[in-house]
């Protein structure tokens, strides 16, 4: 493998010393990009690109080439990957999201179900792993990632999206030996996942756990968290003679920092409805903290969105530790001149925040 | 008026003695009630409805006759009333939600906005409210209720629901001095609705900002709970010689409780992210909780929900201060002999938290 040319991204997630705040987007490649919905035009469905690695790599590199400030890159694929790949026959409804042909919704429908064995299972996103990584030459470092279980399960459970979560949370509530019994085996699937992405040559990780905000305090811990922190004992923590950082997001998780930085992970993910100074005060001795600008900053104008980054910069203050990013994805109808004037204000303003 | 035969809603939020948890649901009067789907049958559209106060007063009555332990009604209207006075012209489409004719965009078109004269403008909601309170004669107290100017303002400025609220928060970012103009207009607007709503015979009040939880802590701050601040600072706190107590609840607000302890408000209504006892802890000696139980449960059975139940009531401890309730509206789905279970359940259980 090549010698990466830029590691600020790896060493801010282990609170080392950067000469500026490292930067990446969610879902930076992604649909407000032109050359991404070029690409997608004649390519089929969303699925069969997610198969495609040479369609994942190319997507992958396209904000990179676009804007040399990013700092890492990341995997293009769906966190649906591993409920497809038990058997659950992951489809996109045009403006309905994903949808699974089988739903799970009994202890016989969970027993049924394999854990993933990726290298068999998952051979693609291996692939996709290691031509990104060819292909990016050392540039910067690539990002593997997953659902969380929880998040995971509520899409096989509900068949699809959810606003109420009506089956999973009757599921968790009615019959908790059922769900953990899934959750288990999305633990044990992603945890594997995961390890195969680092030895394919993912050089950090990242858990979505897009949906943990839906649920109680006390669900949280033993429905959400416990699964992610079984996972990040079970990762491969270095590789290439470096540090794996593993980072942990949940969405609406603000008032569970602490436990999510109990679990050992090395950073996490803060959406844009946590106060990130204050966040720093509580667990910044911990872990990194990864965030957290509104996406929807990016409708403003580009001199607004300097002073967000002015005031995210601010309000982490100055030292190691902070990773810039957006508190969720990108949004489709960003200009994606002003995702540029966001990630320039971020290269131009911050080296004032390191020695 | 009649006595008030049950008040000890009205005595939890004022954080005084009571024989037992009192506990009310948001969203009581509504789609999980066949008799109220009956009564929708052939009453026309959802506006037509909110604004026939012989209506509105027959459903806010249905769960009080099912439900005996129910300890307040709370008035049937919708939240966007207020823009509908102020001439945006609000209709419902089928499963599209609430959209409005003309939408406000600029600044101009907030210039144009009429401060709402509710004796003038709003006439059929104190109607509502006059028709409940007699018919309710003295059984439990009348809750009066508004959207927050913030979450008001979204519907506005988008036209409706919002994923990202692209256009609002592009208004609020680089124009804000526009977003102020509209969101005073609308505080101006709201406390002038809630206070007629309490002359007319509301014996609390509730400002539900929805979407609070949209924003990040500074524009939270800025934004909606500076203008919640206002209203609460015009309200008349005392009618009939007793106390009107304000419920404030800002949806994923679970972070920002002592900011919103600070506006002066009687209560807080926490969703079910929040843990009740780390509120009490944090703003117990301020205000009074309402809450917390996630509305989900409902779909559990009643053995479960029995348990959760408990789980909130030892969460909250002993003493006073505690409204129960559930963290967000009931759903539609939810068989109403659960909600019955949930009921009985507080009305069982709570006198042992009681001295």
């Amino acid at each position: 493998m090549s010698e990466l040319k830029n590691d600020r991204f790896l060493k801010a997630l282990l609170r080392q010393p950067v000469d500026r705040t490292p930067v990446w987007m969610m879902r930076q490649a992604g649909r407000y990009l032109p050359e991404y919905r070029a690409s997608r035009k004649d390519a089929g469905s969303f699925m069969d690109l997610c198969m495609n690695p040479d369609f994942a790599c190319e997507v992958t590199l396209q904000p990179l080439d676009r804007y040399p400030e990013l700092d890492a890159a990341i995997l293009f694929s769906d966190i649906l990957t591993i409920p497809d790949a038990m058997g659950l026959g992951l489809y996109f409804e045009t403006g309905e999201g994903p949808r699974f042909k089988k739903i799970v919704r009994t202890a016989q429908d969970v027993a049924d179900l394999p854990v993933v064995n990726t290298p068999r299972d998952l051979d693609y996103v291996l692939k996709a792993v290691s031509t990104i990584r060819r292909e990016l030459n050392g540039r910067v470092p690539l990002i593997g990632f997953s659902g969380s279980p929880w998040t995971l399960a509520t899409y096989m459970v509900e068949g699809g999206s959810s606003k109420d979560f009506r089956f999973v949370k009757a599921m968790m509530y009615d019959t908790p030996e059922v769900m953990h019994a899934l959750l288990d085996k999305l633990a044990q699937s992603v945890t594997g996942y995961l390890n195969e992405q680092i030895k394919a040559g993912a050089q950090a990780v990242q858990i979505f756990d897009t949906w943990g905000g839906a649920l109680s305090h006390n669900a949280y811990m033993e429905f959400s968290l416990r699964y992610m922190q079984q996972i990040v004992s079970g990762l491969i923590r270095e590789h290439e003679g470096r540090k794996i950082p593993v980072i942990l997001f949940t969405k609406g998780g603000g008032q569970w920092l602490e436990a999510m930085a109990d679990t050992g992970a090395d950073a996490l993910g803060l959406d844009w409805s946590t106060d990130i100074g204050a966040a720093r005060r509580r667990v910044g001795d911990m872990v990194a903290l990864q965030g957290n600008m509104d996406p929807s900053v990016l409708y403003a104008s580009p001199a607004r969105i300097r002073e967000e980054v002015k005031t995210i910069l601010d309000g982490f203050g100055r030292g190691n530790g902070h990773v810039f990013n957006l508190g969720h994805g990108i949004h489709q109808f960003v200009d994606p001149e002003n995702a540029k004037a966001f990630l320039q204000a971020i290269a131009e303003l911050s080296p004032a925040y390191h020695d």
